[in-house]
């Protein structure tokens, strides 16, 4: 598994790059990017906080606008951001180009359906492929962490409840928890998985909740003003499946804030010294 | 002078927001950003940091990747982030549309040669019209600072040079400092203001501190392995010149920096508890 660098650059005292690699679960080639703070050596490996991106993102959304770098400096946590999508010419797409669904807009899930189901395999990607190439390349852990935005949370709470041997801790800015029951999810995962719901239900953090029998920690933030709260996030929904469920979670209800990155970096901090408690 | 909000959004406690309003300074609409921190009130005014961003950008980039917010929020600071050029289908550009002359690239210069003298005044916009909008919408008061990056950083010495009366300190990144020597500065100086020398030594930083009667406390943060600093940035002159005339300065070489905005977001702390100090 050979990756090629395209970008170095020094940050908060350690490194930011990115990579390409010919990814064998997607089939086609992936970027990543990774934060290496100054702590890590082959000496000193460190743990790793996967970062999964929302709708339209990149592998760069995160890293230079969060202002993360900072703070798993401080720790001595590297960060690694996938695409949210494979990517390329020849990746099959939303008919009408919309954002919400193709290139962009992987969902975190193994496609089943034709013909995304050549390509869009991003829970595999991120469960076990990149993983693999993190720990073969740089001088990290194998111990990990996941957060994300958005359909990045969906991504994270979804990925840590179904492997939570995988995981530490897992966090979320403003998740869609309930894909299975929102317009977002609901057009993604007919199209990517076929209309069988017990299909759809295994990437449903919902349902997923309830189905757990270890309990990893897990803190939400989610802005009061976010434009989509009410249609496609429902935190509500997974507090009562978290109830039902006795999975204790902690979600923040945070005054004024939207769905922009202006409301991930005001609490990353939060979220990066969370996980670093469990990381230890 | 009226002015038009077209975003608003919650920021580490304050918020971020970017308005609209028509410039008679620059004879366009132009836009702006504002970070106003949780302290700010009719009654309790707060002192403002003016950035001034690089060749290319407009008032977002600093906004969004900095990292500042959360710094400015604790230290109960504004932050205002003008546009680098007038901007529109109206406005005259760089014939070739270069990305280091014309829109995008007004070098905070008033121009003298046409057709550019009609809209770029970026000089009497930054130090004259837009304080006056400022103070005259938001709980700020007129104790200023000012910053900037690159083609901004040349701006922020340059005007806090000419103008030691108005901002109680300076700080730069990676700033031009002797544009009458670079190519950058030659093309934009050349063109904005014809072929006289003396003209383009008015905002020539390395002449200017040889002209200062009195010293603002001037910071400047530079990566050693910045792409331009050989070519267009050249500290050393300003280093020379500063010792020739007496003027006190903190040059600090930052090693393996480049010149991106992950260089800021590593340094942008010191900064703005640079400017704390002296806006108290």
């Amino acid at each position: 598994m050979s990756i090629e660098n395209i970008s170095s650059n020094r940050s908060s005292g350690g490194w930011h790059k990115q990579y390409t690699h010919a990814s064998r679960t997607v089939h086609c080639d992936m970027r990543f990017a990774i934060f290496l703070p100054p702590q890590a050596s082959e000496t000193n490996k460190v743990p790793v906080l996967y970062w999964l991106s929302g709708l339209t993102c990149s592998d760069e959304n995160f890293m230079q606008k969060a202002g993360a770098h900072r703070i798993a400096a401080e720790l001595g946590i590297a960060i690694v951001a996938p695409d949210t999508s494979p990517r390329g010419e020849n990746i099959p797409d939303d008919p009408d180009g919309a954002y919400d669904f193709g290139i962009g807009a992987g969902f975190y899930v193994n496609a089943t359906e034709a013909p995304w189901n050549r390509y869009y395999h991003m829970y595999d990607y991120v469960v076990k492929e990149l993983p693999a190439v993190i720990e073969d390349h740089f001088p990290v852990s194998d111990i990990k962490a996941i957060s994300g935005h958005s359909m990045g949370g969906h991504g994270a709470l979804s990925i840590a409840l179904k492997n939570s041997d995988l995981y530490r801790s897992v966090s979320a800015f403003s998740p869609i928890v309930n894909p299975i029951n929102v317009p977002w999810g609901q057009k993604a995962l007919s199209n990517y998985l076929g209309e069988d719901k017990n299909a759809w239900r295994e990437y449903d953090s919902c349902a997923l909740i309830k189905k757990a029998t270890s309990h990893l920690p897990m803190l939400i933030d989610q802005g009061d003003a976010d434009q989509f709260l009410h249609d496609q996030l429902k935190p509500e929904n997974l507090l009562q499946a978290a109830e039902e469920a006795g999975y204790p979670l902690e979600l923040r209800m945070q005054e004024g804030y939207d769905h922009s990155y202006y409301f991930i970096s005001s609490f990353i901090e939060d979220h990066v010294r969370f996980h670093a408690k469990h990381l230890k």
